[in-house]
């Protein structure tokens, strides 16, 4: 197997917390898209990564000063995840009244949300590592979080 | 609550693969720390980051260069896992026979080997980013992975 392979094998194995970003372009253009590349960085300031595909509908519309929210998904979110995670179904993403359209879009009932303003971008070969500093977050209390592993939900 | 609690509570409910960052440096000190930040960056090349605190006794060591193993977990690794996020343990971190230390270290019976050598270092406040290149990854067929969630394994 070669060097990408084998990596691509090895990852099967993490278990990943899904999670969608979305966001409201300065054009009103409404993005939503599924990662799983979520990570806090520091706690003071309360800070937040996130690696976007430059290939993504979302990427370029991302600067610094955007706002954007990070919504933990439940396990009730599965057809959510695939639909903001398929190319085809862009169109359709913001159909469900689950989202709160006011200001940053917003998942109602996700498991946390956590709403950010981008502070840095750092480019890295077909990625952009998005560094967002919250601004406010808020969660359910009771857990029960969408997990993916070895290609299938958890 | 003030915005960090909010912040770390949200956070609570992510579920987190538990991963050990293994290294041993220029003047032949080990190293092995917990981290829980690890997430793949781009498979062209395959890179992975990871976020280390500065004030954790590997953070200097890691330079332009340093090779590295990042050691997933199995739900069979629980005390070591304790041992390298303990400071008090960090004499007890290669006691055991799990480790190869015959050149980078890494744990023989890991979920997951992912062997890196850094290519870049992001300072963000009270962490850095640390982005690797991967140089070899090898993992176990069977899916045992070890995650925390909510201040406790699982």
């Amino acid at each position: 197997m070669s060097l990408q392979d084998n990596f691509r094998k090895a990852m099967r194995s993490y278990v990943y917390s899904v999670s969608i970003l979305s966001s409201v372009s300065e054009n009103n253009e409404y993005h939503a898209i599924t990662v799983s590349s979520v990570t806090s960085v520091s706690i003071d300031p309360p800070s937040i990564l996130v690696c976007i595909n430059k290939t993504a509908g979302i990427h370029d519309s991302i600067k610094r000063g955007t706002k954007y929210c990070i919504n933990l998904l439940t396990k009730t979110h599965e057809d959510l995840s695939n639909i903001c995670s398929n190319y085809e179904e862009e169109k359709n993403r913001f159909l469900s009244d689950q989202w709160d359209l006011s200001d940053t879009p917003f998942l109602k009932d996700a498991q946390a949300n956590i709403f950010c303003e981008v502070d840095q971008l750092i480019e890295y070969h077909t990625h952009t590592i998005v560094i967002g500093k919250v601004i406010e977050s808020k969660n359910l209390d009771a857990i029960n979080t969408l997990t993916y592993v070895d290609g299938s939900y958890e």
